[in-house]
């Protein structure tokens, strides 16, 4: 652990991010950076089809975040919200298995209405966030379809179905991303990842295989993070063994991947410079060290907007030392 | 005008109507036969897509009404309505002309949905209907697409466009039912029409031209309904000069259309063996009676349950006198 240093962070940070999580530090960061130093990149394989509408449950936890209008309490969706369209739509359908309020529902009909006008992802993204007072920088993955596949013992689900409707119950065997061999990295990610600026690349502390995976694996992203010649810190999801938000301890189980801050480690491997973690998970500093990868503890857990914008402090600063 | 008769009526009745005021006594019609022998056809020329939903105003009517959920006081839409969604959807898009309630929506969206699966609009009618608990037979007019086009001195305009965006302004110059041509007739329509037990032909108090006009228009329906050999009953929307809901009036008007209850027996002409008016249109009584139409005088102005019920024993008594 180390005191906050409270001096800004020069140039330009780059995070990866999935959902609530990630969303989190995500929040910290947008706080103590300039929106110029910023860009957000979300992950999209989560993005599914519900009620013919295109929901994209990971761009739209940052947005709503950093828009301040996120129920912090529920963990998803917005604060305030109302039910009234699915209890209509329950009695029409029998179906709402996945929640989508009032106000939420106008994101995504708003967003599907302009996908079918032809628009694209990217610039949807932007203008949601826009009409909504974001001015952090906030990119999807791609703008091509890219959708996670759960095979399990009970057969083969989309995400949202495993993870919502089936509610993490069967027993993964393997997940699969369709279409991230041919789904293109987003222009404006590959612009920012080279901008001469940029200082920083951070994991943020996401699913590390359903929400950092398909980032990295969108054509040859990851390499071209690893030789940008700038520090990559990740955040661990992973406390005490136990995932802070979702399936991820359950899913590394079931995939025989170790459920601790080292077994996050090792999964991102090479491509880290530092590794924050737990102090919870003290124990394990020395084998994740061995590996090569410069490492702080910290509390990690973000309970408020003190403990988000601490944890991006301790993030920036770890930046910043790594570089020197 | 004639006292009500409180015999039965027997056979079926086929009513053609529009939205709010044919709603009114189609309702009417509900509750005073049983449901085996209503059949409904609705225009869908009305319909269109907005927020990326199919909208269908005239079957939505006539369903909420039937069962018992459309706001009365509004005239249009669910009573009990909130408005979270088009709130949030004016921030992100800034549009919001056409007023969508978070209950209504539902609708929207299982009709959508379901129509992007491939159903037919009469079934998806159908299941809406069932699942809100109406028991009357509801038909839209056909599966296929037919759009009402309006030509004024302001350009051209979808019809809700006209209607509600621009609150029926601009001076109209003609109208255009795109795709009439080549929309096929429901086919539950033509058995309905050839079924032997039918009684009677309603055309409800709708807008002749832009609600009844459709269904008449496709393929040769106006022949089979004169041929079908039962009586066919008309019910002015027009009292006093004035249409009681919708542009009626204004588009006659400015069609050089007569805007009176004569009028639209002209309209109709040979269709009709009788014609239902206001009493306050006494005056024409004689010059329609001079064109060779049964007539009957009523209060047609439909306020309560009652009402509606009362025109409906008016109509049904008309039609079975026609018979004799």
């Amino acid at each position: 652990m180390q005191d906050s240093q409270t001096q800004a962070f020069a140039g330009k940070v780059l995070v990866l991010s999935g959902g609530v999580g990630g969303a989190k530090l995500v929040h910290g960061l947008a706080n103590t950076l300039g929106a110029d130093q910023l860009t957000v990149v979300a992950n999209t394989a989560d993005d599914f089809d519900h009620w013919g509408l295109r929901i994209c449950p990971d761009i739209d936890s940052i947005t709503y975040a950093l828009a301040g209008i996120n129920d912090e309490k529920r963990g998803w969706g917005l604060k305030d919200e109302s039910w009234r369209t699915m209890v209509a739509m329950r009695r029409l359908s029998g179906e709402d298995w996945f929640q989508l309020g009032d106000q939420d529902i106008a994101t995504h009909l708003y967003r599907s209405m302009r996908l079918s006008n032809g628009d694209s992802l990217t610039d949807i993204t932007a203008d949601i966030a826009q009409r909504l007072g974001v001015t952090t920088r906030l990119l999807p993955m791609s703008d091509d379809v890219v959708a996670t596949r759960v095979y399990s013992d009970r057969g083969e689900y989309e995400f949202q179905h495993y993870f919502v409707r089936e509610r993490c119950e069967p027993k993964v065997e393997r997940i699969e991303f369709i279409g991230i061999d041919t789904a293109r990295l987003s222009p404006l990610v590959k612009d920012s990842i080279a901008d001469p600026e940029l200082s920083a690349i951070i994991l943020s502390p996401s699913n590390p295989f359903l929400s950092i995976d398909p980032i990295l694996s969108l054509e040859d992203c990851r390499k071209l993070l690893k030789n940008r010649g700038v520090p990559i810190i990740a955040v661990s999801p992973i406390i005490s063994g136990r995932a802070v938000k979702g399936p991820a301890a359950k899913l590394m189980e079931e995939l025989n991947m170790p459920t601790s801050a080292h077994g996050v480690a090792e999964y991102y491997g090479d491509l880290l410079d530092g590794f924050v973690f737990d102090e919870l998970d003290a124990a394990e500093l020395d084998v994740i060290r061995n590996t090569g990868i410069d490492c702080r503890l910290e509390q990690t857990l973000m309970t408020d907007m003190a403990s988000k914008e601490h944890l991006a402090r301790v993030v920036l600063d770890f930046a910043r030392d790594l570089k020197r």
